[in-house]
């Protein structure tokens, strides 16, 4: 054991290889304090070639690793065992921007930036890198590639997936493939780095990517909307999509019961309409186009939309700060959720179209079984995307006694979004957390697939054991 | 062989098994009569179901079996082997739409369907789907998905593989994979439907796919622009992205040479500006709104590409009609070129930033070897997709010579795109006609993990053996 972390300092110097319980504590729990382990040590490799020295090493002592990036998942795959057997590889020294090709549109980075700095280092040269999620400050480009990362603007730009264009990735062995290629187009076999993202590090390490970049939104309106139902909110998303295409950013929906509890949880919120509904909507238009009319095209959509009794009323944002205050009753959710008190979270996506009926067989099936359930769901609706998290209106005990019945209540809202041919995790991985759970739900042969494909790339399985498979 | 020829007989119908020779032709032998092999037998399936009892079929008497679409590739990727080992297994039966989810914007169709006809089942539903290639016509989508096919609007939705959201596969064992989810959020394991996309048909055989759907074209422009060099049509595209974002839906240049030739060798076309430039661009702009003014956008752009010197002379469409005639100017290169005799076609891709430096690197490179070479170069600038295709100006015997020397002429145009971080096959695939060639540019490591894939999902070999790798 000694020799091992010997033998690791002399890769990245003995200040890099942390042992100490104090030193290690941050690395071994996740931010929201649900899962802690504890590691043999920390290693803080500083570039490509110290990681794939330090995986080698790890791979010749059969020592098992996790490889880890701002640590700010929800679903525990960046912590590790509790039995100190496995070494955390975190990556956040590798926090240089390689190359930034305006030309190409590109940004070539390394695994241990922040997402934060990546925008910024975007918007520096007059382009946008258009992922954006709350932890945005503190995640790294590496865990957000290896969880597949999604956020609020998915809808117009995709996933961390659809904005990625090449890969350098350690592999168990501690070779290096050099896959990060600056390509829109390259048809030479296999597209081996997409089996990397979203394999949260259990295929390798990713420590460096070349990402696309996009023109930046010159312009924006943003709209909060009273809808009748979740069925005539899905109908507005399809005219809206048909009217404006692209400019179409986001679209999220709200459930009352989180509209009501973000505004009476948290301060200096407006309540933007005065019509109480039992749904809202969050549109957002933008445009690269400084002059673009998107206040004229959102209301001429809005006419029709009113006509065909799709929407009841609507506040149209008039300014930038207008448009940020809109945003910050969705963004304000979550944290006005905490304040209530814990709550069943789920990260489920079904086919858009199947949002409305996902929504009643869901809140049916919990109402029935659980008498006095609070449900506050909202989320990215345009990419069929739900936040779902019941717990009990009287809190307390009541509520206490609710959160032990998760695997039951689980079982109830995963059967509902397999069954409308969903997935039950969205964009947050399985990790931990729903290593167990996934296998009630992925066929046979996939899951078979899945376990040969871990085989090949990690004959002696030390890569991020115990995590999604 | 005769007893399994009755075998496959029992699960298609005796008239779905092929063996004469003249009825077998057509599945044997490329479009362009360029590889010419012999089947075992040709196997037309009707459904996923039979198509994995021949699967299985094959995989037990250990014969090989090459899958086929609208065998309209430009690689040899569908062509059997002539030693008459093979067994082509066409997929042009499964040609149904099983679904179209208007308010999910996805289509699921089966690998037979042709890529027009899809087109055509979205817009008969006032949906586009993007897709869009010479071969539309015939081509299958099975090949589309296998070969990860390009086109002409990739700039703005993607190759094949961004718009795939769903698989189903039938496994070189005649398992089926049931993948066909329409889903944009999806975080649960190995995204495994990446592998088959682009696979050539070595991994299993695609059976059906979900594919995104996107709002309608409702009003566009095209912009046939001279340049002074590609240096600054490539700045100029930059601009264009800045300001119009992804109204921008096709960007493509054409040198000079390309240009004369097309006009000396097809009827009907118009030159559509006086002023001659050595380079020249057909821009366009779509909008999903009927009323967006994009010629005013075009126009504000050129004007500050005017005083930027980056255009010579413009011409923009006034009608739809003047958006065709434009078009066909771009379109009928290739047949151009076939009337004016052979040449060497290239199908390379680098980063949009390193056009310029290929172009010059290439050029002088072949007229430093080749004395009296002439270069017809055009294509998808915007991603990257050069097609770069050396004769002889002198042609006849001259030419000839020149052709037989084909290897030389590869290995400088691809050494010259590899160290400028490109690809040797941007669009068209490896197939047979490049499965060597890729071997001197992709490493050790990458090559590896290809061949590791291939073994772990077809450990027998029987997929499409001398393809790809």
């Amino acid at each position: 054991m000694q020799d091992f972390v010997e033998s690791l300092s002399a890769i990245v110097g003995r200040e890099n290889v942390l042992t100490a319980e104090a030193q290690c504590a941050a690395y071994e729990e996740d931010w929201r304090g649900r899962y802690k382990g504890r590691a043999r040590c920390v290693v803080r490799p500083a570039d490509a070639g110290e990681v794939a020295a330090v995986v080698k090493a790890c791979a010749e002592a059969a020592v098992p690793l996790v490889p880890q990036g701002g640590n700010t998942g929800l679903v525990g795959g960046s912590v590790p065992h509790p039995d100190q057997s496995e070494v955390v590889v975190s990556l956040s020294r590798l926090n240089r921007v390689r190359d930034l090709d305006l030309d190409n549109s590109t940004i070539t980075v390394e695994a241990g930036c922040t997402l934060a700095s990546v925008q910024a280092a975007a918007a520096m040269q007059g382009r946008l890198f258009p992922l954006s999620l709350a932890s945005e400050g503190s995640c790294q480009i590496g865990g957000n590639l290896s969880s597949n990362a999604g956020g609020v603007q998915v809808l117009r730009y995709g996933n961390m997936r659809e904005l990625t264009l090449g890969l350098e990735v350690v592999l168990p062995d501690g070779r290096i493939w050099n896959g990060l290629r600056g390509l829109r187009k390259d048809n030479t076999g296999y597209d081996l780095k997409q089996l990397f993202i979203g394999a949260e590090g259990t295929l390798g390490i990713i420590t460096a990517a070349t990402l696309k970049l996009f023109p930046p939104q010159a312009s924006r309106v943003v709209a909060w909307l009273a809808v009748p139902d979740v069925r005539r909110a899905i109908a507005l998303l399809g005219l809206l999509r048909q009217r404006t295409a692209e400019r179409l950013t986001a679209f999220e929906i709200v459930s009352s019961a989180a509209h009501e509890l973000t505004l009476k949880k948290m301060t200096g919120l407006v309540r933007p309409l005065q019509e109480i509904s039992s749904w809202y909507v969050l549109a957002e238009l933008a445009d690269s186009d400084p002059q673009a009319d998107l206040a004229g095209q959102m209301e001429a959509v809005l006419a029709q939309a009113f006509e065909a009794d799709l929407v009841l009323d609507a506040a149209i944002s008039a300014s930038e700060a207008q448009a940020r205050s809109l945003w910050e009753l969705r963004e304000n959710i979550s944290e006005a959720q905490k304040k209530d008190g814990i709550s069943i979270k789920h990260d489920i996506s079904v086919p858009v179209s199947r949002i409305p009926d996902f929504i009643e067989e869901a809140d049916a099936a919990l109402s029935s079984a659980f008498p006095g359930v609070r449900i506050v769901a909202f989320g990215h609706a345009g990419d069929g995307n739900l936040h779902y998290n019941p717990s009990m209106a009287e809190g307390g005990a009541c509520n206490a006694a609710f959160i032990d019945r998760t695997p039951e209540v689980n079982r109830i809202v995963h059967d509902i979004a397999h069954q409308l041919g969903g997935s039950i995790s969205a964009e947050h991985g399985l990790g931990q957390l729903k290593r167990q759970e996934i296998r009630r739900y992925k066929s046979e042969v996939e899951l078979d697939l899945m376990r040969a494909v871990k085989r090949v790339f990690d004959p002696a399985g030390i890569m991020n054991p115990g995590k999604v498979l």
